[in-house]
């Protein structure tokens, strides 16, 4: 199997592997290249827009679901209720603006909460946030699939594969880096925002010049009859459920740090646009929809058809300028899944660097992305998916609940911030604008909490009581995980310095089976390290044969130890020990010998010396006994403090230290600096 | 969590664990209790004879099937084709008696050709016998679950599932040692045996005293319409499938060791019952048919009865005689599979020490069984019961083949075995008796070669291909793994001895993340081990905040480093370096630097000491980032030959040795022997 260049069958499998890898998601990335990777506003808007535009697509959809029980009647609520929403939107805006301001590093709503509402708000509102990102990709993909579905009804049978394979695709171009993601998502994006606000300014300009009658080129359907009386609970509910509009308009706030500088200044540009543009989506819709008398239908009935589709009929027709627009719509919510996988991995980076989460959620990947938070994001999006085969519409509401909480509790800390900034100031100059922040976010937060709590009230039995039930849960898990670090921190730390004491080497034990080049090798280590090593050889198997192969093994070794350590004069060659184990487990007695050994010399390490023939192939294992690994295994979570285990490998072929890094990785010259 | 006497959940939940393992599985059998685990005829008989006996339950059927095609006038010929298959087994007999007797620690067929005939034909009786027993498994459970069904209709829709039962059943058996087998399956063996013997005995007079035309208590169902004329090629086929009765009498031979001394004495005894009640069987079983006129039924068909049924209706009515008969016949199919469960297992032993199965398959389990062959068998197994949904009746010809390719070289390799005896003796005294062994043994492989082609040439197209074909994979298999064994031998021999030169002591390198115990307790271990120490510091992530933590380390070193040391006047205190990390693996640019190292000390081994937090559950190798684990197998993977890797451990609480050992293992003293 040895090919022309010297490389076996086993290395090109793996570099044709490796190749793979570099095509999926591209070369590994320095860090000196992070500069290069920050993204602008072009690449912003996509990144982190997606959730919040394509919010557009089922909030006022939502609003008029609920309104559709009061019939006609219902309509005339759309306007006032959206007037609220967009008041609201208006708040939050203002508030974002600020703390990307106050927080030009990162202004998640956790960083915000932590530095001015304390460690437990903090975490609930990383709790918040979390559940809110995780529901956000499985409920986008599969709200996203569904109107595709009902669009071409000859997908329906492969609903939760479609999910499943938009899910990949967006994991795949995440790893590869939030500039790849914005950058490829770009064109959906736009197309949908430019497509519709041309519908909506087609629209507007035919309501005012038809005296608010304008004649639709396809008329929608009749609204349905009237099942109930508009009321005011119907109306707050109908409130609640539009409130999902204004998800992901916190993402911006969350993802400063993915910003090339002026990162504050592109972050503020990044939100303008996104606002602004789901400002006028949103208005829009709820103006024309009124106008055009335009009705949620029921989405279990045949013939459904969406509002955004039926708003694009009645202005312009279906032409081929309504297909772009109903399937970038389409797109663009697919991909609102985008979002979370942006703004969730810079996330739990922080909540882990502050030890309430796993470390390896703060380890940068291949591609300068949090990867562990992007594949945590897949794994739990994905199994939602699959519990739910593919169905997940139900849940819109519940991350609503998640959005509402970061918001007020975002604000709250905005609050607090601006009163300390207050009480931090010595003279009187500008804490009118001060005080003019802290107004704008109190009245947000009281807003956004207000519109929580109608949330909670309204969506509690449709499931609501389940994101609220996971909150805790979340909150006892992170703080666990934060105990277990401390402990380990508390534990480890010192206040001594390095002792110099004329330290005794170690004793050395080296378990052999027999004599080859492998144990002489471990041997001549050993002595490297040691004049006091014990071979052991552990008679794994009694019986008649064994007493043979003890009198050999004793044979051989007076001829290749003992007696060329005589001619040499060497004063402590390794001594030969046999250690029996008759219940076939090597580890038991090597550890009471090494029990015996410590109590015998109480102030020694005791270093096990493994010698061990490498494995390049998989099928390698199945072929040895694995005696040394599950020795070393032992050793490790048995032996003690005073052990230390040493594995001396032997290779059937010297290995090549480039084939275990990447190009870059081999490029890269070895810069030691000396402290 | 912490328990009164200091042991903590975890600790609890492994000795309950243990404690399953121990109920399930039984205590751990030391080495010396091996000559009271071996057993003697008692055991052997239900041990070994379960395949061989049960073969009397499908082979006459078998064969009646087959003359069933030529209606009443195909009864005629199973009397002789049954002399036949006795006859066969006459010799089979006296085969297997002698080759107990030439090979008093194994005679397997394995044994015997690898003696007399060369590794290449041992190999092949290897690997019939191999299939031969996984076959045996598979289609012995599949074929009992089937007669169980086919009498309790209700369990149809759990064929699968009770098969599995079956399997893990005998399995877990089998794990508990063969002793533990013989004596658990004693008494539905011995029940099948006595209850048919009764049955027969009374038939038999019942023919004798109504003159050759008893009157059946029931009658059995009249003999199908003849639709094919009787002629050579079908009693030929006829007789093939009879075959299948003579599967399982080389059992004995193979597990010859299991048995206690004298081996030799119980081993013939053994043999001689399971033969000489399996001829009883057999005879009585054609005579009785025949004489009651009883003819295989098609199984397809409702109100199917299998032939013992018919006969045992016939002969002593449907009382509580009948169905305890029944039972356990369906009880002893059931449990053939334990037959290959007892051999299989030494089987590869013996294949695996000559290097040509993988090496755990020599491995003495807890129970002093090759339980790594006990698992093997029974996931092959239990694969090919789920690949065919329990149902795999239709591969029972197809193990007759492997069988027979065993007999034949078995006998073959005893004529080679009596030529090279006959030839080793210089007098003429007894060679007499050679001559009729040799004869004797040269009829049986003429006789088994022919009844191995005409099973090939009547099953080739039903299924036989399927072994036919893969005999030589497995071959091909065999010879491959003996070949990675060889060349690793051919690397590791050495002619040489211990070379004793004033070696240096190793270059150490010690990756450090910070300054804490574990950091200080892996510098104090290397400076005992050499005085030539570096502390690798990785940055492993750059940025401006990466230059504070190397400045604080600088500092922190000088503290706690370097002033001590000048201090305690310590001529090499550890130096510190720092690496840069730009791709954030720390592996690449280590194993760089140790190649720096290597080439400016061409004569030193370079150790690398790696600090590592030992953990104990499972979680918490979620909660690192594992690091030290990933370094330890890149560094073995690619060091090269002069590198050797150093583990350090820290626990969070010191451990008990105990703790990894049974009671047992706990309980021995540790003895060791200075050679």
């Amino acid at each position: 199997m040895e090919a022309q260049d010297g490389r076996n069958a086993g290395e090109y499998r793996a570099s044709f592997l490796k190749s793979i890898v570099r095509f999926v998601l591209g070369r590994p990335l320095a860090n000196r290249e992070s500069r290069q990777r920050q993204i602008g506003v072009l690449e912003g808007v996509p990144a982190m827009g997606l959730d919040g535009l394509s919010s557009s697509a089922y909030g006022p959809e939502a609003a008029l679901t609920i309104l559709a029980a009061a019939g006609a009647a219902g309509l005339s609520a759309i306007l006032p209720i959206m007037f609220v929403i967009l008041a609201l939107l208006a708040i939050l805006f203002i508030s974002y603006w600020q703390t990307v301001e106050a927080y030009p590093k990162s202004g998640g709503a956790y960083i915000v909460a932590k530095e001015n509402l304390g460690t437990n708000v903090s975490l609930l509102a990383a709790t918040a946030l979390m559940i809110d990102y995780v529901l956000n990709v499985a409920v986008g993909i599969s709200a996203g699939v569904a109107a595709l579905v009902s669009a071409l009804p000859q997908l329906h049978p492969y609903m939760l594969p479609l999910c499943l394979c938009v899910l990949g695709g967006v994991t795949l171009v995440n790893l590869r880096g939030t500039m790849d993601a914005g950058r490829l998502f770009a064109l959906p994006t736009y197309l949908f925002v430019l497509s519709f606000i041309v519908i909506l300014l087609i629209g507007a300009y035919l309501v005012l010049t038809s005296g608010s009658h304008p004649h639709p080129a396809i008329a929608p359907p009749p609204p349905p009859k009237a099942a109930e009386a508009i009321g005011l609970w119907l109306v707050l509910r109908a409130f609640a459920s539009g409130c999902t509009a204004m998800t992901g308009v916190e993402a911006v706030s969350n993802g400063v740090g993915a910003f090339r500088d002026p990162a504050v200044k592109n972050a503020h540009l990044t939100l303008t646009v996104i606002v602004a543009t789901l400002g006028i989506l949103l208005g829009g819709i709820a103006f024309l929809a009124h106008a055009y008398g335009i009705m949620a239908m029921d989405q279990t009935q045949p013939g459904y058809q969406s509002v955004l589709s039926q708003l694009a009929s009645a202005v312009v027709g279906r032409g081929a300028f309504y297909y772009v627009a109903i399937a970038s719509a389409l797109a663009i919510l697919c991909l609102s899944a985008n979002t979370s996988f942006v703004d969730f991995p810079r996330l739990c980076r922080f909540v882990a660097q502050d030890g309430f989460l796993p470390r390896p959620f703060a380890t940068v990947g291949r591609r300068l992305v949090y990867s562990v938070g992007v594949l945590y994001l897949t794994i739990t999006a994905g199994l939602l998916l699959m519990a739910f085969g593919g169905i997940t519409d139900r849940l819109i509401p519940l991350f609503a609940i998640g959005a509402f909480l970061t918001f007020t509790l975002s604000q709250a800390g905005m609050v607090a911030h601006w009163r300390r900034v207050m009480r931090g100031r010595r003279s009187a100059s500008g804490s009118r604008r001060i005080w003019i922040h802290l107004v704008i976010n109190a009245v947000g937060a009281c807003a956004t909490a207000t519109a929580l709590l109608i949330i909670v009230v309204a969506k509690f039995t449709e499931g609501g009581w389940i994101t609220i039930a996971t909150i805790p849960c979340v909150l006892i898990l992170l703080k666990a995980i934060k105990r277990y670090y401390d402990m380990i921190v508390a534990q480890l730390r010192t206040r001594g310095h390095l002792e110099f004491r004329s330290n005794k080497p170690p004793i050395v034990v080296v378990p052999i089976q027999d004599w080859n080049r492998l144990t002489s090798k471990a041997l001549t280590l050993a002595m490297e390290l040691s004049s006091d090593v014990h071979a052991v050889h552990l008679a794994a198997l009694e019986g008649p044969d064994v007493e043979a192969e003890e009198k050999r093994l004793r044979e051989q070794w007076e001829n290749v130890v003992n007696k060329p350590a005589r001619a040499a004069h060497f004063p402590h060659p390794p001594r030969l020990e046999f250690l029996s184990a008759p219940y076939r487990r090597i580890h038991a007695p090597l550890l009471k010998l090494i029990k015996e050994i410590e109590e015998k010399n109480p102030d020694r390490t005791i270093a096990v010396l493994i010698p061990e023939l490498v494995k390049r192939h998989w099928w390698e294992y199945l072929l040895s006994v694995r005696r040394a690994r599950r020795l070393r295994a032992a050793l490790l979570e048995y032996g003690g403090s005073r052990v230390a285990v040493m594995e001396v490998p032997w290779y059937l072929a010297e290995p090549d230290i480039e084939q275990s890094m990447t190009e870059e990785e081999a490029a890269e010259p070895c810069t030691v600096e000396t402290g």
